[in-house]
């Protein structure tokens, strides 16, 4: 499958969350068989190379791809989680959305001494959620140097915000606008 | 690996979230190369023979699992989500929880006729949540008869519940107690 074809099966819903937005849907990409193949083979294909000892997926939807390719990367998956959702001692990073706060958190005890953690979402927008993990998973003490995204807005402007933290990221298909 | 290998690598938290709820904490598994390949492996098994067409996982930890096992069986995978999360016109189920209510959602629109689903989540406790998923599956013309769950807590009856309305449980692992 072609990156193309693999982008079209992305659902653009018009004024979602608010008016004005295209929302970028994976829904309709998830439930593809051979769509949801053929993006975690290129999303391995990306992480070729990178020597990754685990995966961190943000949830809720870095889940989806993040445990997928973890397991095709034979490594473990680190669930970078929403507030409140550990049963344990963790560590959180709170980061902004356009109206209004957001925590992530993190369970630090199962990062390794040397992990080297591949970041995973699903859609890479000003990367304020991504740089939260990243700064959650280096206080873990992991090295974090890329990030992998399904889908990039470029023109909002986080691959730039990651750059700036030495995080490269990598993505499958790109969208204009926001 | 051994189930009871695997059993070893999930972590018990006593009182969380409440006192004298012993927490079945699938993060240290997920985060062990081979127990989160195992898992799945495990998971590949008990799904042998069932045909499914598609996985459903709940959100969030249901994801981790369905999606992996989605792409093991070569089929697509459904989300079935919290409320307010699908940016599309989409159908709900109301469950109830210990001290409150809850509500999954789902887009009918990418059931297709004759999909036999499989319910994927992480732990079957009294089956609340899973039901609400299986109604919410079958008013979008899915047939659903197995639902597949890491860990069962046997004492709350989820599987009974489950066998009420026509769905056979498996799960990986049983713990006593709450």
């Amino acid at each position: 499958m072609s990156r193309d074809e693999l982008k079209g099966l992305i659902r653009t819903v018009p004024d979602f969350p608010s008016a004005g937005i295209q929302f970028r849907d994976i829904t309709t990409l998830l439930a593809h068989a051979e769509g949801l193949a053929a993006s975690i083979d290129m999303l391995a294909q990306r992480a070729e190379g990178l020597d990754a000892t685990k995966v961190a997926g943000i949830e809720a939807r870095g889940f989806i791809f993040g445990t997928a390719l973890a397991l095709r990367l034979g490594v473990g998956f680190v669930p970078v989680r929403k507030a409140g959702k550990l049963p344990v001692e963790c560590i959180g990073e709170d980061y902004a959305l356009e109206y209004a706060e957001a925590r992530v958190e993190l369970d630090p005890s199962i990062i390794e001494a040397g992990d080297r953690v591949l970041v995973v979402d699903d859609l890479l927008a000003t990367g304020g959620t991504a740089l939260a993990a990243v700064r959650l998973l280096r206080r873990a003490g992991a090295q974090v140097s890329h990030a992998l995204f399904v889908i990039d807005l470029p023109e909002l402007g986080g691959a730039d915000a990651l750059s700036e933290q030495g995080v490269e990221t990598l993505s499958l298909v790109e969208f204009a606008g926001h």
